[in-house]
């Protein structure tokens, strides 16, 4: 017997407060979410906070996290470089396990009504849970930022909730998605035209990878420049992939790769198509990994 | 609170009738352990039960399983490719999780004592579990094989149980070890030379890498020869250094490397391992693999 099982990983408008995130992550506890992480980053003016449970434990720890985010967030006196549209930014809910992805999508549909019933907090469903397909990229469904909110209800709305923003907390972007893979690699150069024509050749948008984003980023203080990644579909895109394409494009301009970086978690799969490809192991199996065939999930009922 | 928690590998002489391994399997589950795999080759006439579980169902379910095995099992009647010295050749000990080696070797010595006083096999202690220094090999521990036990133990006696063989079922070997890595890589050759060489310079034996045990296999009818090896200390020499050196190797002899192939199961940290190297992230954490920060562990109370 299996139950439901979900990580969920919203992102807040307090990036400079660690006691903010340190509360939002109690009340995910105190909801009888599991909590992985909390972290911050004042420059972004952002947290983001990891937890994992089944679906009344998502669901109520995302409305006390909102609760708490509108008692502790002030939009109207906030500057940061992230894009933003409200205090509770974004939630995006993942299935984990033998999770359907339709299951996700139910949650991500239920958290936007609460937010909106409860809270009064407009919600825009984005990613698997909306059927608009201007607003499948989170890009696309919090366009515009805060500042631009009002404006923008007038003629595209909000799933939930009213036409007008939160005064204090704007709106919510609530999705369903995959597993995301944020994996950075550092250039071995100052020079940020590398790191841009690379970013350029390997996202999807611009004719690279499927399910690539990227970005360069100016990290030239650390000595060297980065190439930013989201990687959204990474059965069709393997790590090791974008690793390679990456190393070879900077090969051919004469730059080595430094180092790499993953922010947050990765799932297993990456690992196991890293060590097919990296061994020519071809034939690997999750359940040759000791801990994988040893541990119990917390989708097993 | 934290509980003990092994795995054990038992080989047994008996590689041609898998309603044996499936008898000795069942034996094991009934006795509590959580069964891995059961797998058999004709050609050694050898099969390797893999099991996990706390100290009492490891000790019960040894104890059932050599109780069956002296049963199934006549070694009169057995011929193999495969060194061996018992019906029940070899019982391997290995700590999982915090346990610590101290006690899987304490784990050990019971499962000795016990098939001694039981079942009146003699049994020669190996691997972390003796002090003996002509024992610490698992290779030392068995010498002579089945035909030469009865004069072998007029000057090197047992452990535990009488000073002469089990009359069907020879003496056994049971030792503590580290988890071990069965690693094998194929060359794209049908020179033998080549492999035997390859083995030579990473074995360390002959000077190569430290906890690495090589042999080179005639493979030629796949049309490739292969490097056939165990990696008794993966946290020395991790894996992929080891494939590296092969790779290299190779490589100064003009010959590629086809394929490899795990046998059995290999720790998370051989992945991790591959992926720091590999994808240039030497800050890596098992935590950051959502599959390892989400499972409950067997050994967690």
């Amino acid at each position: 017997m299996s139950g439901l099982y979900f990580e969920c990983v919203p992102n807040f408008s307090e990036g400079c407060r660690p006691e903010v995130w340190e509360r939002l992550a109690e009340r995910a506890r105190a909801s009888g979410a599991r909590v992985l992480g909390a972290e911050g980053d004042c420059e972004h003016h952002r947290a983001v906070v990891t937890f994992t449970g089944g679906e009344e434990a998502i669901y109520q720890a995302v409305l006390a996290m909102a609760d708490e985010a509108l008692a502790s967030i002030d939009l109207r006196r906030h500057r940061g470089l992230h894009p933003r549209m409200g205090a509770v930014d974004v939630v995006p809910v993942v299935p984990l396990g033998p999770t359907p992805m339709e299951a996700a999508v139910a949650l991500a549909q239920r958290i936007g009504e609460g937010l909106a019933r409860e809270l009064g907090i407009p919600v825009y469903l984005y990613g698997e849970a909306t059927a608009n397909p201007a607003h499948r990229r989170l890009a696309d469904a919090r366009r515009g930022g805060f500042e631009g909110l009002l404006e923008r209800m007038r003629h595209d709305p909000p799933d939930f909730g009213p036409a007008v923003p939160h005064p204090t907390a704007g709106a919510t972007a609530v999705g369903a998605r995959r597993i995301l893979i944020a994996f950075n690699v550092y250039l071995a150069t100052d020079d940020m035209g590398v790191a841009r024509l690379i970013a350029r050749k390997v996202r999807e948008s611009s004719g690279g990878l499927p399910g690539v984003q990227a970005l360069a980023m100016d990290t030239r203080e650390r000595g060297r420049v980065q190439v930013s990644m989201n990687l959204v579909n990474y059965p069709s895109t393997p790590l090791p992939q974008v690793f390679a394409r990456i190393r070879d494009l900077a090969a051919e301009l004469g730059v080595e790769v430094a180092e790499s970086e993953l922010v947050g978690l990765m799932p297993l799969q990456a690992l196991l198509d890293t060590a097919r490809e990296a061994l020519r192991l071809p034939a690997l199996k999750p359940e040759q990994v000791i801990e994988h065939a040893i541990a119990r999930w917390p989708w097993e009922k």
